[in-house]
């Protein structure tokens, strides 16, 4: 495809027939209701959130894990507490969203009790974005702070070759008037989703985001292999410490394993950890949110850099995304559309009509 | 001074001489002999490890805050246990070293009974460098994550003008074989100690790294007055998520105060944070401290890019300086060693004799 054809035309979808249809297929290949309805509302809140990457295009990959026997759609994550603030949950295998919103809700009993809470999640698969496990603790009146590890898809300064995972953080943090302030970011320079779309489309690269696989930089989208990390040193090393926290904690190390040269080793897999604090240890949440609110508005009150039209937060984007195809639909592309589509009928699942 | 005006030669100072010369002026200006040997002690670490923007450089400004009233020498930090995992240390404006040195006891304290343990520390000055508390805290068999506030000096991206602090980050986590894993990095692209050398020097700055005080970007060493945060956005919401869980969990907000444009808003002080997470309620530490290894091992044997002679893991350098200035003497700047010297005259403090 070249940079000159024209784009077509997105499907509409109302955002509650999606999830429908999403927890319909998830039901259908065998996943408890309840279950199936939250990986519907993860990835559908992607979608939303304009990470379109993380969102419902995700599906034919769950059904190909569930295929190969590599994730369990019914798998019920089992939930240990060894201590008051900490629980470890292993996810049997089940999709990620089933696994960390289970860690969520245990990071969030471990600081009811204890004032923090930390759950590390072993052995999942593709949690989707990692902002909705730390927007629910953030819900809950708590601070959030989430990692996940993955198998490497990234390089690490000064090395060739894919190195660690593009490891994401996310922290949230509730607010009072305005909206939950929510940082949620790869560790690379560019997204893999945005970098595998510029590849698809021919399009050069913007300089400092990829590398070939042998490691020189480059704008080719032909030679881009390996993705950079943000900062260099900076953000390799946020991975590989993110790794050996979420993995380690875990008792399943992937970089190792993967780069042993194993089979095993290759096979895709996540770990992740998710803490939450509670605000109401420290002092009464209406103060705390008053300040967030307050340093907000500070933020949005810069004067803004020439070419800038208002100074954003983390978070802001998403947010006005989500009111906005939440009224209009979430726009989907015609092949990722002609897929779910093409699998809900092959699984007796009713596909909704498109709002466009 | 121009980029052609050789170096003046450095003074060599024995570590345990450096840490006696520190500890006996802060215990001149009043503060008690095992908070000016904590001060001395991570002041020192800090040149030893080649970070010598954070280290007995800072000894003067100290001085200085202990004269103004903003830092008191003799503080004592109070400590407050509202639930088991966490701790609140009002610092009373104590050093930083001091009151960090609390909050790591105090964060490993509740890991041990709770698993995870949070310290927050409200209003201290000049913590010095982060990774030497993480440090501390990984010595004791934990996972370790660390972040402090502080008074804007940063950019944003999309807006001009300081706007937010570098606030660091630190994660250590806890090796066998090889030492600690030590990430420590400020959120701007290149510290500030390097941008205020390179603009002393009359140095052009690489590109990326500042802005002029109208926001636009710059290389000249004349016209940069602002670093630019790592990654953009990315650098910019971590500083902003951390100033919010830093600052407002400790209800002393530093951001909306500075922007207010009081007086008041603008006065040095910090906040931080700091989190142990004990592994040994998740495993047997040597099974973790294996992996930890095999992880270090699978970095290092990496392909090197073009131009790298070795892969390196965060910390790694700084343990290598460690090995050589503690062998060789912390070099100091004239300038500094001389100023060291006469503050120790003037308070009746023995001036050890340089190793050359």
């Amino acid at each position: 495809m070249s940079a000159e054809t024209p784009k077509p035309a997105k499907v509409m979808v109302g955002p509650a027939d999606l999830r429908a249809l999403v927890q319909g297929i998830f039901q259908a290949r065998g996943a408890r209701a309840a279950d199936a309805a939250t990986v519907a509302d993860a990835l559908v809140w992607a979608n939303l959130r304009g990470i379109d990457s993380h969102g419902v295009s995700r599906v034919p990959r769950y059904l190909e894990l569930f295929d190969k026997g590599e994730s369990v759609a019914d798998a019920v994550p089992a939930v240990e507490r060894p201590r008051a603030a900490i629980a470890i949950i292993d996810a049997h295998a089940a999709p990620g969203p089933v696994a960390l919103t289970v860690a969520a809700d245990e990071a969030i009993r471990g600081a009811r009790e204890a004032g923090v809470g930390w759950a590390t999640v072993r052995g999942t698969v593709h949690t989707g974005a990692i902002g909705y496990y730390t927007s629910r603790v953030a819900a809950a009146g708590m601070g959030a702070i989430g990692v996940v590890a993955g198998v490497p898809n990234m390089g690490y300064a000064g090395a060739r070759g894919a190195a660690v995972a593009t490891s994401p953080l996310s922290v949230a943090v509730p607010a009072g008037r305005h909206e939950l302030v929510l940082l949620d970011m790869a560790t690379a320079v560019m997204a893999l989703g945005r970098i595998a779309q510029l590849k698809a489309a021919g399009r050069e690269l913007p300089p400092g985001v990829a590398t070939t696989a042998g490691g020189e930089p480059t704008t080719d989208p032909a030679l881009a292999a390996v993705p950079v990390p943000v900062g260099g040193a900076k953000g390799a090393g946020m991975s590989l410490v993110f790794e050996m926290l979420a993995s380690g904690l875990a008792a399943n190390p992937i970089v190792p394993a993967y780069h042993s040269g194993s089979k095993e080793g290759r096979r895709h897999r996540q770990n992740a950890f998710l803490l939450a604090v509670d605000v109401s240890a420290f002092l009464p949440l209406a103060d705390f949110t008053t300040t967030i609110d307050e340093t907000v508005d500070a933020i949005k009150a810069l004067p803004p850099a020439d070419g800038t039209a208002e100074v954003l937060v983390p978070g802001e984007r998403g947010r006005r995304s989500e009111a906005e195809r939440g009224a209009s639909g979430v726009p989907l592309g015609p092949k990722i559309w002609r897929e779910l589509s093409e699998i809900a009928t092959s699984l007796d699942v009713t596909v909704p009509v498109p709002l466009a």
